[in-house]
């Protein structure tokens, strides 16, 4: 078991999402980027939760989504995050290993409560984020574990881990022994002003140490600072080995060489909350590519992921996506 | 605000369900009686949620669902029950005052965590609970705010408090103060076995000191040791001002002396978690009854309440009931 060979390793924050529905006039009165993250303080966590309406507990953090779909595909994954040993670690730490995701990163005996992400979802099924970090964000290279990642294909990253210095370094180093075991190292972008906050530093890791780049138009036009969708694809365009950029009901573009795939967006029920759906494509593009699939397949996989993490409430999957795909014929 | 009459006022073992999807094979496996509700202790507790598949975390506690439901039809209430000032603790003391319900007993700082209740969800969408009740069990007397009590015009009391002799006394003195005030005693059996566990002090509750009862099928035969539901009906007869008995998807009865109404069961959408159905049901029963509805109503309104709980997963409503009692023309 402990030496299998994985298809991919994930670092990202190890997050408990709190989803509640709510209006319109709430998300704009609480001065919230409508579809956006924003990182608040403990003393905000606690007001805006105070302020919502009934919520419910799930497992979150987009990079730990992601390897949950993975196990969803049947794909064999690890994480590494950092939680607290406190209740919502606890159910983290359930959750993650339940999918059957290696996790083994060891849960903080001190220092901030686990991470949690205050998801507000209006009626149009969007989903306002507000994350309080908590002990995520201490994650640092101490927590890498390097046996781990030597046994993956792919290394996939989270763009959100920028945001903490520690993070950042553990980030860098991972990659590093990703490198040198021949494995590919794949980023998301995650959030359209997560890149505003580090756009050189991504631009610098895009064009010489990423292979597989996952992003959503707004934040590869961000990234370039470009007018418009067309005009970011042709800066990111032989950047790096593949670029998977999602454009929400309009499907997805796999950009990698010369090849070009416009992949349909696929519908799987109706659309109740956006939470995760960026999180399942990558999920369902890594399966495939980790499996030499097509580019082709890769997308509609991710497609297909995505459209089930849409018709529920909550960013991983309800049902098992390897019956969904089977059914898709992929 | 403090001094507003209010509709019920319920009393309950305060518990956050872990809900998780889990095969007949499993249920049978963890030995589990299938649809109905098992005491464990917490090394059981944490055993069985170490094997159990990735859940999701949302309040519960019977008559907290109740509560929740008759907030959501536009009813005022308020809740007495039991937390620890711990992570779950801090989640049901949110939902619950989220909804509007009073909820103003302190959180312990110190004894046995937060009640949990691991459900596990077949794809009959039946659920079969396994409760650790934690810190709940030490409801006492001295929890009891008379005060609110006697705002209300009906007390509302889960029949597994019966299970702890400190709640039992609560609920008695509880009891008495609601009568002094005019107000009307209502009941759930909340579950068979817990009807079998105290048998005979709920027969002399029901037959000298309850108002509104409400039972399932399997717990109303199980009160009177009777052949079938017919049998037992005749027996709760004439025992108490109203009953109203539950029986899933062939709906319910309604008993008031000489009035008898049948009442059939309103499906909202896919049937795909029972888990609160009863809960609601009473929510909807209780909201009726307290704006002097008929008794035909009333059922209506319960059926209402509980087609919209077995329609999603979870326990309390997951959209305002009120709205929903509109369209129905109630």
């Amino acid at each position: 078991m402990r030496d299998e060979p994985l298809d991919v390793v994930g670092i990202g924050n190890a997050i408990v999402d709190v989803l509640a529905q709510a209006s319109e006039a709430y998300v704009t009165e609480q001065e919230l980027p409508k579809g956006s993250m924003t990182l608040i303080d403990m003393n905000r966590a606690e007001s805006l939760y105070a302020s919502m309406g009934p919520a419910v507990e799930v497992s979150g953090g987009s990079c730990a989504n992601t390897m949950a779909g993975l196990a969803s595909l049947g794909g064999r994954g690890g994480f590494i995050g950092k939680v607290r040993n406190d209740q919502l670690g606890g159910i983290f730490r359930h959750d993650i290993r339940a999918t059957g995701i290696e996790f083994a990163t060891p849960p903080a005996t001190e220092g901030p409560p686990t991470a949690r992400c205050l998801i507000l979802v209006t009626p149009d099924a969007q989903r306002t984020m507000a994350t309080y970090l908590g002990i995520s964000v201490q994650l640092g290279p101490e927590e890498v574990d390097h046996e781990l990642i030597r046994r993956a294909r792919v290394l996939y990253l989270e763009g959100y881990l920028w945001d903490s210095p520690a993070a950042k370094q553990a980030f860098l180093e991972a990659a590093e022994t990703a490198r040198a075991a021949g494995a590919k190292v794949a980023l998301s972008l995650s959030d359209p002003f997560c890149v505003d906050r580090h756009r050189d530093s991504f631009r610098e890791l895009v064009h010489g140490h990423v292979d597989l780049l996952f992003a959503n138009e707004a934040e590869i036009v961000s990234l370039y600072q470009a007018d418009d969708f067309d005009a970011a694809l042709q800066q990111v365009r032989g950047h790096c080995e593949v670029a998977a950029l999602t454009r929400s009901e309009k499907g997805s573009v796999v950009l990698s060489g010369e090849e070009v795939h416009l992949i349909d967006a696929i519908r799987v029920g109706e659309l109740l909350d956006t939470t995760g759906a960026g999180d399942l494509y990558a999920a369902g593009f890594l399966y495939g590519y980790t499996r030499g699939r097509s580019l082709h397949d890769c997308g509609r996989l991710g497609s297909l992921a995505a459209g089930e993490a849409i018709s529920h409430l909550g960013p991983r999957p309800a049902r098992p996506l390897t019956e969904l795909a089977a059914r898709h014929g992929l």
